[in-house]
């Protein structure tokens, strides 16, 4: 893990861009964290639009979480940014738009091509990260994740016993495959759904919720499309990870 | 309204019972409640078990309200406690015991003939007592409806102006009709849901709340049956309460 920038915040949050081998990312500290006083880690999820386009939202979730006195962490996403194109991922991405253009339904092998790779590409990726991090001094598990494209949530929910609960967004599509994978899940869950999503299948939502093995899951859905989550419910995701991380 | 006995509780609440004409009540006020700092009050529903042996649930919410700086009162509804029961209630409570026996699903009819007479009856006397609570110098509007038989909630939130929030609870049968009286209601919800609720439909419920015509409105799902509402759902309601009624 090689810090390429850093920078201290006005609120005093310790703000470090980094790169992984050959994935840029970011790592905020509040400035509580120290070798005696290691901060619980937010790993920080988003949408596959390149880290500097997220940058503003991601920041603002950063502090939050600061704030409540976690760490916060984010990548890049394989294919956005500054990393290389995915050809078959551009591929999809274009034959989702020239469906959704033509308001026919998107289909089951669209959403395959379109998250499956992703998935599989990005959370070793994340886990790499989570060795490197939970291997500084400043920084302590237990571990969170915070939405993004849900089905990473999941995967990384599965296969990384470090991550102990997660606050998952229900606003991108899910392969029929994850639905599955969902089932095994068993970690404290907070999901957050926006109930006229004009992007999102609600009942796909509604189903993917059902199928989590979580014993303790909660759903959330608040009214207005995909980047209308209101105020409230971020001060409610906030105590969901207090509640589980500290 | 005529006051029938009153007690302070170990934490300052002020407990009275009282009669509006042949509907018995209970009022709690927090100790801080005055002529010059008037309380906002939350009416608190509840199923048509009887005060009596819903007191213990009851005065726990009453308390924490009271925590929030909020009186709490509730009314006997018809038919329960020591209120003339009602022929007709008492057989649609038979035909709906019966059919459940048998696992054959629920009519329509049984619904409307269960739970429309009820609200008929009930959310005027409602209003009744919100008259004479509000008359009382120590307490003071906003007004906020939480919990109980989800559709006198919905009845109170479109006839009763004095109310300005409310916390539902889609834990009942809901008649057609009320859905479609949803419609109509437009203050800020905050809707439970018992995702296992036994003795719920699940769709029904995710219906009813995407029928409300509120702009802002939110549903917060939880594993478990009837009664198994954790802890942390009810935090929330509270929060939503002191973030609109104060």
């Amino acid at each position: 893990m090689h810090v390429t920038s850093e920078q201290r915040l006005d609120d005093g949050v310790l703000e470090r861009e980094f790169t992984l081998g050959e994935v840029p990312g970011i790592l905020w500290t509040p400035a509580s964290a120290s070798v005696s006083a290691p901060a619980p880690l937010i790993l920080l999820g988003h949408p596959p639009l390149g880290l500097r386009r997220m940058y503003p939202r991601l920041v603002a979730r950063a502090r939050q979480c600061a704030a409540d006195g976690f760490a916060a962490a984010t990548i890049e996403l394989p294919g956005s940014g500054e990393r290389p194109r995915r050809p078959a991922a551009e591929q999809a991405r274009a034959d989702l738009r020239r469906v959704m253009e033509t308001g026919e339904p998107v289909s089951d092998e669209i959403v395959d091509a379109l998250i499956l790779p992703l998935v599989d590409k990005a959370a070793p990726e994340w886990q790499a990260v989570l060795d490197a991090l939970l291997s500084r001094p400043e920084i302590g598990g237990p571990v969170g994740y915070s939405g993004g494209v849900i089905s990473l949530g999941v995967r990384l929910a599965v296969v990384e016993p470090r991550i102990s609960a997660a606050v998952l967004f229900a606003g991108s599509f899910v392969p029929r495959a994850v639905v599955e994978e969902a089932r095994q899940v068993t970690i404290p869950l907070h999901v957050l759904l926006q109930w006229d999503d004009e992007g999102n299948d609600r009942q796909a939502a509604l189903d993917l919720f059902d199928a989590f093995g979580s014993p303790e899951k909660s759903l959330h859905a608040h009214m207005g499309g995909h980047t209308g989550v209101p105020r409230f419910a971020g001060d409610a995701a906030a105590r969901f990870f207090t509640r589980h991380l500290k």
